[in-house]
């Protein structure tokens, strides 16, 4: 028996501290968990994914998004869409995981420790809470504590007018306008949600092209169909200032190109900081970036080996999915657990609308490594189920090897790309090709029968 | 070249004959298709497949089926929906799918002849039309006639009154009250359809259970969401007689155990006959059996082998997606075309409310067979993504082997059912264990990620 308190100590119950520590107990580990909030499931279950996917769901169905194409484009659910409509729905959601959080946490034994974890030497954490403070000894410690927003001192953030992500949902009403700073995953979504709403978007970014890890025609699709939307997105572009018109109480942001944007709100989305700051990392022999963030190697160690880092305090790609993989892989690390993890066959799922999503190699990686391959392509307007639901902008693209037609990648736009990205996923773990797909059975009338109709296109294309 | 002015001929313009024109035309063949109709797509674009599943899109749509758990039972789009809103999406996609067909075999250079057909020897076909009539020689035969709803003479059938599933799409409103006689696919389908919007419906079946082909804890949960729906299933029933009443205009249906189910609208849905009766089958040396269906052998070859059959006409399961790839098959056997079709894992999709699919085994064959097996279930409730969508319904269970954990069979009920299984359909297909799921990182939140999920529980069961 261990001389410490635990086995092992997560900070953070956000995706990757809940796995981790779930990943711990199952293997028979004593272990308990800290939050500085008097809630679990970090920003993902309270202001991030899940109110964000909540929101967009509402979004999608309120405001009859998803049945424009059949019931005309000026259909509506609601004619006047509140925040309050959908803040009723987030509430509910978050409400619930919640208690699966606490009631997973409970039924794994998983010690659940309310307080500020700073720490006092390499494997003791001091936590403090109200009125309290204890020192906790653990063999392991997991630091998940995730990120919030940046706000630097420049920007004149005001309460409903100039906020981060973390403010949005607090607001007060669906804005006319909407100026978005920083076209991230983060800033990308919300600007394809307000744009189903009816505010007219503009987004803001200083690079040259949206989202560089998503496949190049996707992006262009995306970028097609949001300006269908009415969004206006200026790229390669830098905010001077912003500023907040007392008189006519609209925001007015400037770009360091002379340019002047007057939207009713800003969401302003560049960057996130690691929450690390209060940890005293020092006193563990740690140390975090200018950005707050801890640098780990592929065991998701950090300089430190009895010490992990998971989830967004790492950096890319900053996904509750991959960041709860990392949970599980590092607990399974530290109590040497084999696991069995492939990062290539992670997906990517973006939650804008139309939907985004992706696993593999995309055609600008490839052609870079001078791998040679074809590409096979359906429109879900061609396919039965895309006509059923309407859905007009929907694509599935395959990518496979020239020689061996191997699948390499697959990249999806349009509903429900998030769920038929495993299809492909599970056909690449495996080593299969495009033909798999020509020889498979489909169910009648779905979306994934996309998949065939690409496979034949590729093939097609490969003996043209 | 062949003396005959096609290679292969095919009769009807349902999925299993375009799939067979298809496949035949792109192996460089001469084809013709031939249909009675004035319009292309056989039963299942026309009052079949498409239509039924565009009228269940709008309906859960218009009656907010899906949102009902997040703003409450009573929540409807549309508070009166009229037969007029479904049947204007019906005709939507129908009339776009009939275009998509009709380019498909034009582009494909196949010859589209509208007219009767009938034998006139074994390589011989006659076709009238309105005014002509001419005689076609063919090296191949497809038939590819579909099924059309059994009407026995003891039924009084009447317009609007008591009607086939053919005649359903023309009512004029929707009823308050429903007899389904004749619980199939097709029965259950409508049943459940017409159950969310709000009609009280009767089911009323001669077999002591429902869909025998589906996983009993499946059909289970489908007949319990059923009642919730305020459907009365009545089984082990007989229907004696069915009568109209004139002065109350209802429909009153005799059982045969002396119980009276009075309805404004009956439908009855028990059997389907193959449409052989003009084709003068004798003149081909061919038969159909008693309910118009021809026999084939596994290459889908009548007795007559260079005439195959295929689709509806040679009975189950008589899903479009299985029709097609014995179309497929058929004109590649025909044509020497080598393929590598799996039936195992041809998957299964039943577009009730809730959805239901399933692929490989179920607990009762493999139980029979003697093979030893665990399961592990997800219900959607426990996943994020169910919560955010609503659906306090979904269940995804898995079935794998006890000693070497290869995944068996996949049986889901809920929202997704039919897009889901074909992640489970691709890991079978590949051989694959139940620990596929638990090292793979799916897209969070999703509906797949109920995989992961069940392949946990699954592991547990085996563990402890």
């Amino acid at each position: 028996m261990s001389s410490y308190d635990y086995d092992m100590l997560v900070i953070g119950t956000g995706p990757s501290g809940q796995k981790a520590a779930v990943q711990a107990a199952k293997a028979g580990k004593r272990v308990a968990i800290v939050d500085k909030r008097d809630f679990v499931g970090g920003v993902c279950v309270n202001t991030g994914t899940i109110p964000s996917k909540t929101l967009r769901e509402a979004v999608l169905y309120l405001s009859g998004f998803r049945e424009r194409n059949v019931y005309g484009a000026s259909y509506r659910v609601k004619h006047h869409i509140t925040m309050e409509d959908l803040q009723l729905r987030c509430n509910h959601v978050t409400g619930h995981e919640i208690d699966v959080i606490k009631h997973q946490m409970y039924r794994n034994e998983i010690d659940l420790i309310n307080g500020f974890a700073s720490f006092s030497d390499p494997h003791t954490i001091r936590v403090e809470s109200h009125n309290e403070e204890r020192r906790v000894t653990a063999a392991h410690t997991v630091i998940a504590v995730g990120t919030s927003p940046t706000m630097p001192e420049s920007i004149p953030f005001m309460q409903d007018r100039i906020f981060t992500s973390d403010g949005l949902l607090q607001m007060k009403n669906v804005p006319r306008s909407l100026a978005v700073i920083g076209a991230g995953v983060i800033g990308i979504e919300y600007a394809s949600i307000f744009a189903a709403l009816g505010t007219r978007v503009t987004v803001i970014d200083m690079r040259s092209r949206l989202l560089g890890f998503v496949d190049e025609e996707v992006i262009g699709a995306l970028m097609y169909h949001l300006r269908q939307q009415r969004v206006t997105i200026r790229l390669g572009e830098r905010v001077d200032h912003i500023d907040y018109d007392e008189s006519t109480g609209k925001v007015v942001t400037h770009l360091t190109s002379g340019k002047r944007i007057t939207t009713d709100k800003a969401l302003y989305s560049i960057g996130r900081t690691g929450s690390t700051s209060s940890l005293n990392l020092p006193a563990a022999g740690l140390d975090a970036d200018s950005r707050g963030r801890l640098k780990v190697n592929e065991l998701y160690q950090t300089a430190v080996s009895h010490i992990y880092a998971v989830g967004d305090v790492i950096g890319f790609p900053s996904l509750a999915s991959t960041s709860m993989e990392q949970g599980r892989l590092a607990a399974a690390h530290a109590f040497g657990i084999p696991t069995n993890s492939i990062p290539e066959l992670f997906p990517y799922g973006i939650y804008t609308i139309p939907e985004i999503s992706m696993v593999g190699k995309n055609e600008e990686e490839l052609t870079e490594a001078g791998i040679p391959y074809e590409i096979g392509k359906a429109h879900y307007r061609e396919i039965s189920r895309g006509q059923i639901i309407g859905d007009q902008i929907g694509m599935l693209k395959l990518i496979f090897g020239l020689e061996d037609h191997r699948l390499l990648g697959v990249h999806i736009i349009g509903e429900g790309a998030s769920e038929l990205i495993h299809i492909g996923q599970a056909v690449m773990a495996f080593g299969g090709t495009v033909e798999y797909f020509v020889n498979t059975v489909f169910n009648y009338p779905t979306l994934a029968e996309a998949y065939k109709v690409a496979a034949l296109d590729g093939i097609n294309r490969v003996n043209a």
